[in-house]
């Protein structure tokens, strides 16, 4: 017997913040046939190259919908990524939890990923945490990731109808060169991503700060240029 | 050997919507001592009766911060009490998940207390969630509640270094009447409570949603009349 066409599409939404992490996943999102929602967060960043960037992602890859919701993690402060604390520079902190953590910020993103997803009917969400470089976020590890899905199938009609939905986090246990090259092989548009967390008034990034420094180490690995960089 | 005062005050984030329940969770959590931070949302609510009813119930309570946060559940849709689905009348649907079910609700909620708790070092939050009375709602099951509670250990800076947060539902297993009861003990101002759903211009509640009847129900069953109708 023949499938079932059309109804068979599997939806996703995709949490999508413009960078190279997450601008990877959606392309394998897109890539693996998904009908993709991509999800971006305005919540008090620095700047909004990131968001420019997602929605230049978002419009290559080609997804159903790009939603770029408000909410406000500056209300209880507390990151360097949102106040006024001063994003370090050229040092790479492996050891504990980086200054630019934001409390339960994955955890907030999750779950509007997931009403999201319930009144989409989108059984899976997909993100890009990333176990090996971001091993100081505790709500980037593996752990994390399987208890937020147990928690979201108990807490949705959808959960409870037997409709439950997954999380599928593709970088979880790439090394950021590994990450390059498989951007590279699913044609995401590099140039429009946007990492750095300080970015200069023009857009262009510190090459200083730990998401730049990660970035370049990416790129070094895997044997190319950044196309992203001022002069490419 | 004397215990330690001062540093061992409990910090409690307390979710306030300004109804009975949620009003008496935040009694309880004065009651125990906790220093407690309400917290209660703009959410595309069809009115802000509510929210004015939390700000006077936690002036009255007494708590040491009160927040409110915007968030635009709207932008996915798909709940009675923020879409122009009608609020449904007369008949309290034991049966199922109710229309007024927004998705994901209580997982947005509980995921900004996590990250308020975390930047306040607050070590509980309490919440008024009741499997009794709302039992067609998938987030308000004590399952759903232990999920998050161990997804929220998992998640955060104070959960890897040791100091987790505990969830706290002190009318998990409590019925209305029983409700209307403890929140005379501890002196919830009831007339300043706001449960309805669809209320008239003027604020005054319907008598006719799900929570006007299941309020009314309370009342009854603890036989005092309820202070906020019209003419009390």
């Amino acid at each position: 017997m023949p499938e079932m066409s059309g109804s068979s599409e599997v939806g996703a939404v995709v949490l999508l913040s413009g960078g190279l992490d997450s601008s990877t996943v959606l392309a394998e999102a897109v890539r693996a046939g998904r009908r993709c929602h991509a999800l971006s967060f305005r919540y008090g960043q620095r700047h909004d190259f990131e968001l420019e960037a997602a929605v230049a992602v978002a419009g290559h890859l080609g997804v159903a919908e790009h939603k770029i919701l408000d909410i406000d993690l500056r209300a209880f402060g507390a990151s360097a990524l949102t106040d006024d604390i001063e994003v370090p520079k050229d040092s790479v902190d492996d050891a504990g939890i980086p200054v630019t953590y934001v409390p339960a910020r994955n955890t907030i993103f999750l779950s509007f990923a997931l009403a999201y997803a319930e009144v989409r009917g989108a059984g899976e969400i997909w993100l890009g945490v990333n176990a090996i470089d971001y091993s100081g976020y505790p709500d980037c590890r593996p752990e994390y990731i399987e208890a937020f899905e147990r928690m979201a199938n108990l807490a949705t009609r959808d959960g409870v109808e037997g409709r439950g939905v997954t999380l599928r986090a593709p970088l979880q246990e790439l090394g950021k060169g590994a990450i390059v090259t498989r951007a590279l092989e699913l044609g995401v548009p590099l140039a429009a991503t946007h990492s750095c967390y300080d970015p200069a008034g023009n857009g262009a990034p510190c090459e200083r700060c730990d998401a730049c420094i990660l970035r370049a180490r990416g790129f070094t690995e895997a044997g190319v240029e950044d196309p992203a960089l001022p002069g490419h």
